[in-house]
C-alpha cells in the first residue's frame, strides 16, 4: 500500500471539503478527485486539479463570450473534427494537474516529454523513502529476439528466482549504504552521533533507478493525449504504459467526447504511408500487391499487413 | 460599450450558475468570474476559468499529499523565498484563462509571449466587427526624440485633429472596403446578388491594424508574471500596458501572497550590472564616483542613478 | 522586385566570401546561401544559416562519439524508421534559419507555431515601406459555400476589377495616412516642420493587413517539417502555401534523405480513424460498405473515399 | 580517460576535415570543436556543432539583409543594451549542439531545462558502460547545517574513508547484478548459453544514479545562458556546476562579446528587491539601518548585507 495513514487521513480531509464554484466542474471527475490510483507494486497517480472540460474545448474554437456549446450532437461532431483535423489548439484550453508516485527510470522517460509543468519531491532537500519497484513475476521478461528495445518470453524457474533476488538485495543494500552514509534514517534519526553525515544531494546517488519518487506534473488536454498516444502504444515500456493507462481512464471521466475522438483518431487508427496507401488502394481494387512491388521494406511491410489485418 | 444585450445575458447566465467542488477555490476571483473588465475604446479582459491559488504554489513546492500548506507566515515567506531566488517552478502549477478583445497591432506583441494557449477569432471563418482604436486625445504622443522606441510630447491643436480624423477615416473606408469585397454586412446580409463576395480569408488584408479582435489565452502563474513584469513596465507600449495593469488587479483577487511577492521582488526592484553594484558599494563607503570611473556608458549611468533616486 | 541594390549588394557581399569549417556542411544549400526566393508580389524566402544535415539526424539517433552514419541505405533507412515512429527527436538536432517577407496577415498565421526563435522588424522603430500585398487575379477567389473557411471560383469580370481597385486604393491611402501622421517619408524626410509628427508605434496601427513585414525566423527540423506539413496542406490559405512551398524545396537541397521520408510519410500519406480502418479492411475484402454502416458523418465519408480514389 | 582509442580515432578523423562554407564561421570555436574536454572523474562536454556569432545576434536585432553589424565598439554596446533590457530574443538566434557524458543523477537536474533537444544513449536498446561517479576526496562534503539543501565541511578521517567504500563497493555491485542479469557482458558476450537474459530496459534499474549516461544536447544561446546562470550558481550542486564552467568556457570563444555582457549583467550583477532598494537608497544618504527597519527576514538581509560585502 503506497500510502502511509497520516497521508490517508489528509486526502480524506481535502476530500471532505466542497465549495461553490463558477467555473467549468465535472462531477464524473470530482469524484475521484484526490484520490490514489494503484500503479505498479507501490506507486500511484491521483488527480489534484483541473480546469475546463469538453465544452471548454468547443468554447475556445468558436471563440465565444458564453459556453459556445449547441446540441450535444453538435458539439460532438466538432470535437472529432477537430481532432480528425489536427487543430489542436482548442484542446490546449484544458488542464489537468496529477501527483505521480514511480519508479525513477520510469520517470526519466516521463521527463522527456517536455511541454509540462513539474515539482519533483527534492532528494537534495530530503531524505527518500525505501521503496523501490520489482517486477511481477509476469512481468519478468526476456531480451527480444526481434526487436533490440523490447521484450521477448517470461523468465521463468532459477533464472527468474535469481533475478527477483538480485533486485531485491541490490536495492536493500543501496539503501542501507544510503542511510549510513547520510548517518540518518527515514525517520530523520541521527545514528552516529560521532559521525557528519553525507550531504543528501551526494548520498542519493547510491540509489537504483527502481527507486521510487514522485512528483506533481501537470499538462493541457492536447500534450497529454500526445503523452498518452506515445505511452499507452504497445511498443512503449510496460512500465510507464501501465500509469498511462490508467491516466486515460480519468481522461474518460473528465472530457468524455474527446476521450472518444481520442480513441477513434488516435489510439485506433493507423497512418498509411504514400506507398502503403497505394498499396491499399490497389487491393481494394482486387489486386495482388507483393512486398517487392510495393517498394516497402520487409519491417514495413509486416507492420502494414498487421494494420490491414492480414497475415504477411 | 464593448459587449452586445446578448453577450451580456450570456455572461449574466454563466455567472448564475455555481456548482460544487472539491478544488481549491478562490471566492475574490470567483467574484469577478466572467466580468468583461473595459480596456481602451472597446476593448476588455474577461477572466474565463482558473487552477490553482497561493497554496497550490506552497503545496507544489513542497509536493505534498495534502494542501501542504502550514502557517499563514510560513507559507507567505516560502513564497517569497521561492521569487527571490528564481525557483519559478512552483508558479507553473496555477493556471488562468482570459478572454481578450484588443486590437490587432497589440495582439501582435502579446503573441509573442510564446509559452501560453490562444485561441483568437478566425476572420477566415467568419466576418469581423466595425470596431477599430483610436487613441483618447490625451494618449496621442508624438514621436519621442531621445528613445526611437518611445513617445514624447502629446499632440495637440490641428495635428492631433487632423491625426484623430485620419486614423477615423481611414479605418470607416477600410471596413467599407471589407464590406464591399465581401457582399455582405456584419449581419451577414448579402448586398448585391449579382455577385459571388471575395474569400473572408482575402478581404480581411483590407482592415487595417487598430481593428480588434479578440482570443482565449491560457497561461501559467509563471509565464503570466513574466509577461505582466515586461509588459507593465513603462518602456512598453501605452496600449498593451493598460491590458497588463487590468491583468495584475485579478492576479491580486487570485493569488495575493504571490502577487505582494512580484511586486517585492519583480515591478518594485532593481537589476544591478556588475559594475553597478561596485559603484554602489562605493558610493555607500562615502565615496564619490563619476560616470567616467564607473565605466559605464553615458545611457547606462543615466539609469543607475534613476534607480537610485539621485540625479545624474 | 523586393530588393533594393544596397540590399543585393550587401547579399552578394556575403555570398563571395567563405571560410573553412570542421562543421557538417551542405554544399547544395549553401549553393542558394543567401539568395532571396521570390514568393508572391514582394515577398521573399532566404536561408540565412542551417547547423546539421542527414548525417546529424542519424548521429543523434546512435549518439555516436563520430558522424554515426553507416552505408547510405542504412542512414536512409533508419531516417525512414524514425518518421514512420514518430521519433521526433533526432530530427530536432538540425536547425536552420530563414529571413522572411511576408503579408503581415501571413504572419499572424506563421507566429501560431511557437516553437521557432523570431524577431520581426520593428514598427515601433522603423517606418515600415510603402509595399502591400494585391492577389494575382488567379487567386482573387470568392468565398467557398461548401467550406466556411476557404475559396470558391476565381472573381471575374467588373467584381474582380473592383475588388483590384479597392485593395489598390486603400492600402494607398492608408500609407498616404500613415506618413502623414508620422510627419516623415520613407527616406526619414520631414515634411512639414511646423509638426512634431505622431509615434511611430501609434501611426503604424493605420497600415492594412495586406502590408509586409519581414522576421528572422529560426526552428528545428522536425518542428519544420511540422510547419510544412500543416502549411502546404491543400487547406491551408494559398498566400502562406506559397512559402511553405518555396521552403520545401530549401529542405531538400538541406537534407534530402529527411525530405524524401517526410514526403512518404507525412505530406503523401493519409491517416486512418478506428472506423476508416475498419471500412478498409471490408473493402479489402470484397465488401459492400456504405456511409450508413460506416458510423462516419458524410463528412468524414467523403473524405475517406477521396483518399482512398474513389468517387464518393 | 573517458575515451576509448577507437572514439579518439573517431574524433580525430573529424577534426583533420575541413569543407569551406558561407556561414557564419568562428575560428577559436572551431579550434576545440569535437574535442572532448573533461568533467569530473569519467564525465566530458564536447561542442559538436554550432550556428551564428556575436554579429548573428546584432543580425537579428537589426533584422537586416548583410551581416547587420557595424563598428566593433557599436555592436558591443547594442549587445549588452539587449542584455541590460532583457531583449531576449536575439540571443536565440545562435544554437550550439554539445555531447555530454555525465553521471546520471546530474542529468536528471539537467533535463529539468526543458526548452533543448535532447537525444541520450538508451539502456533500453544498448548496455551501459561500466563507469560511475566518485567524488573526490575534497568534495566529500557533510550535509550543511544551516541549508537544507547544501554542502557543509569536507568529511575526513574513518567517515570520509567508509562512504568512498561504500560508493564504490554498491556501485561495483549493482553493475555486477546488471551484467548478471542481461546474461551478457559489456562487450556483448553472453555470459551462460543456458539462460535468456533479462530485457535490457528491465535491468538497467538495477544500476545505480552514479552511474555516467550520455547526450546529444542542442539549445540556442539564450536558452543556454539561462542555464548557465543557475547552474554556475554558487547554490547549484557542484557536480552540477563543473558542467556548467566548462561550457561558459566554450561560450566565451564562441561569442565572446555576448559572454562579456553575460558576465557583466548576469553573473556579476545583484537583483535588489524594492526593500532592498529602499535600504541601499538609504545607506547611499549616509543613513544607518537595521534589519529591522528594513522590512526584511533575517535572511534576506543577510543575504543583501553580503552583496553589498558588508557584514551583517
Amino acid at each position: 500500500m503506497p500510502l502511509t495513514p497520516e497521508q490517508k487521513a489528509e486526502i480524506d480531509r481535502l476530500r471532505a471539503e466542497t465549495a461553490p464554484t463558477r467555473r467549468a466542474t465535472v462531477p464524473s471527475l470530482e469524484e475521484i478527485l484526490y484520490q490514489a490510483i494503484p500503479v505498479l507494486d507501490h506507486g500511484f497517480v491521483r488527480v489534484i486539479d483541473y480546469m475546463g472540460d469538453d465544452a471548454a474545448v468547443v468554447q475556445a474554437a468558436r471563440v465565444s463570450y458564453g459556453k459556445g456549446t449547441k446540441r450535444v450532437s453538435e458539439d460532438r461532431g466538432l470535437i472529432q473534427y477537430l481532432m480528425r483535423h489536427r487543430h489542436t489548439t482548442p484542446f490546449e484550453m484544458c488542464e489537468i494537474k496529477y501527483h505521480v508516485k514511480l519508479p525513477i527510470f520510469v520517470a526519466r522517460q516521463w521527463i522527456r516529454h517536455r511541454t509540462a509543468n513539474v515539482n519533483e519531491y527534492s532528494a537534495r532537500y530530503s531524505i527518500l523513502d525505501n521503496e523501490f519497484y520489482v517486477p511481477a513475476p509476469d512481468q519478468l521478461a526476456a531480451q527480444s529476439q526481434r526487436n533490440r528495445q523490447g521484450r521477448g518470453e517470461v523468465l521463468a524457474g532459477e533464472e527468474a528466482r535469481r533475478v527477483l533476488e538480485l533486485l531485491q538485495d541490490d536495492a536493500e543494500r543501496a539503501y542501507r549504504g544510503y542511510v549510513e552514509m547520510l548517518n540518518e534514517d527515514e525517520s530523520g534519526r541521527v545514528l552516529d552521533e560521532g559521525r557528519q553525515g553525507l550531504a543528501r544531494e551526494l548520498a542519493r546517488m547510491n540509489l537504483s533507478l527502481n527507486f521510487y519518487t514522485q512528483w506533481y506534473w501537470k499538462t493541457d488536454l492536447h500534450n497529454l493525449l500526445n503523452f498518452l498516444s506515445l505511452r499507452a502504444d504497445p511498443h512503449a515500456q510496460y512500465e510507464i504504459r501501465v500509469y498511462a493507462e490508467a491516466m486515460i481512464d480519468t481522461v474518460e471521466k473528465w472530457v468524455p467526447m474527446t476521450a472518444e475522438a481520442f480513441r477513434q483518431y488516435r489510439l485506433g487508427g493507423a497512418q498509411l504511408s504514400e506507398r502503403g496507401l497505394a498499396v491499399v488502394r490497389r487491393l481494394i481494387a482486387g489486386e495482388t500487391v507483393t512486398q517487392e512491388e510495393s517498394g516497402m521494406s520487409k519491417r514495413e511491410w509486416t507492420e502494414l499487413m498487421e494494420t490491414l489485418g492480414r497475415s504477411a
